[in-house]
């Protein structure tokens, strides 16, 4: 299920940049690299299998999808720079700045997060439907969110911040992960018409187990399953392994994977998205 | 006349940050150092402008105008980061990375940039015109803009693109400084209910010519007059001065300023407009 998905939404970002004509073809390579650089797309295909719950998909809806993954991927960009996690390595391959430079890495994320107001706003939706979804993504990757997030995680691991360590890592993953995949789950129950409370609550529990798993990984996966740097034992970064120990990290993933099943369970139609969720808990990378 | 919008835009913008409350103070510190840095507001002032032409303004076009101006606080924080210009000085006082931090500055623009998008779908304006907005704006101020430009300027610079001079610093002017003014323009044309294409010319000629201005003053100007370091010379950065020389630079910013001022000329009530393309071109700084 995930593969179809997956496939429909790498063909149509390789189709999206072939189309772009930006004169400078670096500029145009370094933002395409990291778009069309694998990636599991769960922010896509999260958002798409709530709109299908209601009727079939249609190509505004994926134009929708195709943007959270450029959100996603100028994150990625930004959080591998030398001044940030200092990252080689990506998905198996070098990462942006180290192919293309760290002012065109830096320029090509700034460009994809543009971008996806760019892409959502010229979607043929009903305009208030586009006014709340970019209000909705725009807050939840933005300083309300995944950027916030990330500059706690940042200041957490030189110890800058003056809170107890629970506190600050449920801070860090909440805002630095969690919202931007719950931003994914309201968006799709706007373009499905749904009350946003029951997705808006799955995401938020999803995001917070998809978080804790990730730190779990990092510690017992190797680096050529993970695809990248093991980096949070060498940036002192905060993680739940770090403050409640590994077993009570994995049963924690395990409560919020069941605490968000047991929400969307109560929507007809629900399969896919409770597969979804079993899939990010048992996921090697 | 200008100093009277911008002591409203610059209050605002304080209001603005005193109402945050992040809970990362450093994060919030870097995001507002940057926001309330002084400036010219000119972006906000020529949205604002055109709007009057047709009627008083309100607080939603105001927030539209804030919007603009954090836009432009991102992209002044990015261009001056280590990797791009690596400017120390920006409006007489240390850059945001040099306060704040390379980390940080990233975030903070990056902040910047995604939350530009939220104060403008928050404001209580048509749905329809807020769609449109941001269209404008997410284009011209991203791939099909700004960071565009900025790409071609830094690649320019180390002769990495291989077009003539004159195409070359056309281009970069054009993307890196006058689409976004052209975008300000035409968003004050959405807000005013005026037919867009009068003020998009004005827009684009003025911007040319203010960015043409630019490099001449880097040229004749000390740096504390431009409070910030001059960096085109010692970064080799493509200017007009440098391709057409410094008499014929100038006439080509008069010029520029001439064809904005005939455009907007026709319009009722334009002396506003007319006496702020008259400001960019006598401007030290």
């Amino acid at each position: 299920m995930i593969d179809n998905y997956k496939q429909i939404i790498d063909s149509k970002l390789y189709i999206f940049c072939k189309q772009q004509n930006l004169h400078v073809d670096q500029f145009q390579e370094a933002l395409c690299y990291s778009l069309l650089n694998g990636g599991k797309r769960l922010r896509a295909i999260l958002m798409l299998s709530i709109v299908e719950l209601k009727r079939p998909l249609s190509e505004e809806d994926y134009k929708v999808a195709l943007a959270l993954e450029m959100m996603h991927a100028y994150s990625l960009i930004h959080d591998d720079l030398p001044a940030m996690d200092n990252a080689l390595l990506r998905r198996n391959l070098p990462t942006n700045h180290i192919v293309f430079g760290e002012d065109l890495a830096i320029l090509a994320g700034d460009g994809l997060n543009t971008n996806t107001f760019n892409v959502i706003s010229s979607a043929r939706l009903p305009s208030d439907k586009v006014v709340e979804i970019i209000k909705i993504l725009s807050a939840k990757a933005g300083i309300y969110g995944m950027v916030l997030g990330q500059a706690a995680d940042i200041l957490s691991s030189i110890n800058k911040l003056k809170k107890s360590d629970k506190w600050l890592v449920n801070f860090i993953h909440k805002n630095k992960t969690a919202r931007f995949l719950q931003a994914c789950c309201e968006i799709g129950a706007v373009l499905g018409d749904f009350e946003r409370d029951i997705f808006s609550k799955f995401g938020l529990y999803l995001g917070m187990s998809y978080q804790i798993i990730d730190d779990y990984l990092d510690v017992v996966s190797d680096k050529k399953t993970l695809g990248k740097d093991k980096k949070d034992i060498d940036n002192n970064t905060l993680t739940y392994p770090r403050v409640y120990g590994m077993e009570k990290s994995l049963e924690l993933a395990n409560k919020l994977k069941s605490l968000a099943i047991g929400t969307i369970k109560k929507v007809n139609g629900s399969e896919k998205l409770v597969e979804l969720a079993e899939y990010i808990v048992k996921r090697v990378n």
